[in-house]
Formats: structure tokens, C-alpha cells, sequence
């Protein structure tokens, strides 16, 4: 995956465990899609004084997910409903409805 | 919800977060379904003690949930993959699968 989209999912699922300054730099680099450049315009600083927050905050967010893992988690379950979904396509058979009905019972197991 | 079963999805969640000693005495109040007076002679100390460490405990994890809300949030989607799950066994028809689709695109949508 794209490492600014993992970093995305991370900000969206523990981002309001940074402090206030925190998230909102790191929601201007996410969200904003900002350089480090303009980070560092936006707080009066230096590039690199930019980048160390971005890599400070972005070592706490994957120190949460490496403790809890609900990013991942939540990735898998997504795959799993995109495949209900890809077979809600297909004919109506017992087959296809047994399908989804195996692919639910393993996320029903997994949460 | 029973409070006892919700403190066992909060613990679930973000039980990594507790120091190892706080997770020790949760889980065996969780998962072995200790009572606070067999915790206190587990621990060598009073009930009030283990009463003590149980409360801080679970405003520690009530307090991750109330900033992330991931428990709430999976609560919802386990809600809708159950009815997913229920309606595959219902007639392989359009309609079935109709629904299956409209409920697998909003789950899509929350994650």
C-alpha cells in the first residue's frame, strides 16, 4: 500500500491520541497533502524541524497499531466485504448465497 | 449491554495500552471472571484495592474509547454482517441479494 495512504488510515483511526499541535500538522501532511516545505512555512519553522514532527508523530501512531493491530484488522474486514459485495453481482444461486454466507461467518469470527 | 461483556470488548481493543501489571489483574477479572475479593488475595492486598485499580483501569480504556470509538464502530459493522449472514439464508433471489449489496456498501462506506 501507498506509505501516505497507510499513514492516512493510521491518522484516521488513532490520530486523537497526538496532541492538539500534533494532529493538526499531521492532518495539514494527510489530509492537505502538504509538503514538508510547506509544513514548515505554515509553523514558522525550519523543513527539517517539519519532518522531525511528521516522523515523530508518525513513530507514535505506528507504535499504537503495532500494540493493537486494529488498522490491519479493519483492512482485512474491508477485503472481506468488498468480496460480498463483488459476489452480490452474480447470479442468485445457493451457491453464491452460501459464499457470502462462509466470508460473513469468518468476519463475524473475527471481530 | 451487559457491563461486564463491554468491558471485555473495551479490554479486547485497547488492553495493550494498560501496563503490564493493570493487564494481569484486568484480564483475570475479565477473562477468568475473577471477583474483587479473589483478585485482592491474587494480588496480596484489600478489595478495596482491587476495586481501585479495576476502576482506574476501566476509565483508562473508557477514555481511549470515548477519543477513537473503534468498539462502537465495529459493534456496527458486527450488527450489519450478522444480518448479512442472516439473509443468506433466505431464497437465492435479486431481491436477497439486492439487500445483501445495499448493506455491504454502507459498511464499505463507514470503514
Amino acid at each position: 500500500m501507498d506509505e501516505r495512504i497507510y499513514r492516512g488510515y493510521l491518522f484516521d483511526f488513532y490520530g486523537e491520541l497526538l496532541n492538539e499541535h500534533q494532529k493538526d500538522i499531521y492532518e495539514a501532511y494527510i489530509t492537505d497533502d502538504m509538503s514538508l516545505t510547506e509544513l514548515a512555512q505554515m509553523e514558522g519553522t525550519t523543513r527539517q524541524a517539519a519532518h522531525d514532527i511528521i516522523k515523530r508523530c508518525t513513530a507514535k501512531l505506528e507504535s499504537y497499531e503495532n500494540r493493537l493491530g486494529l488498522v490491519n484488522k479493519f483492512m482485512h474486514i474491508k477485503k472481506n466485504i468488498s468480496e460480498i459485495e463483488a459476489l452480490t453481482r452474480q447470479e442468485p444461486t445457493v451457491d453464491t448465497l452460501s459464499t457470502i454466507e462462509k466470508i460473513s461467518k469468518s468476519i463475524l469470527e473475527e471481530l
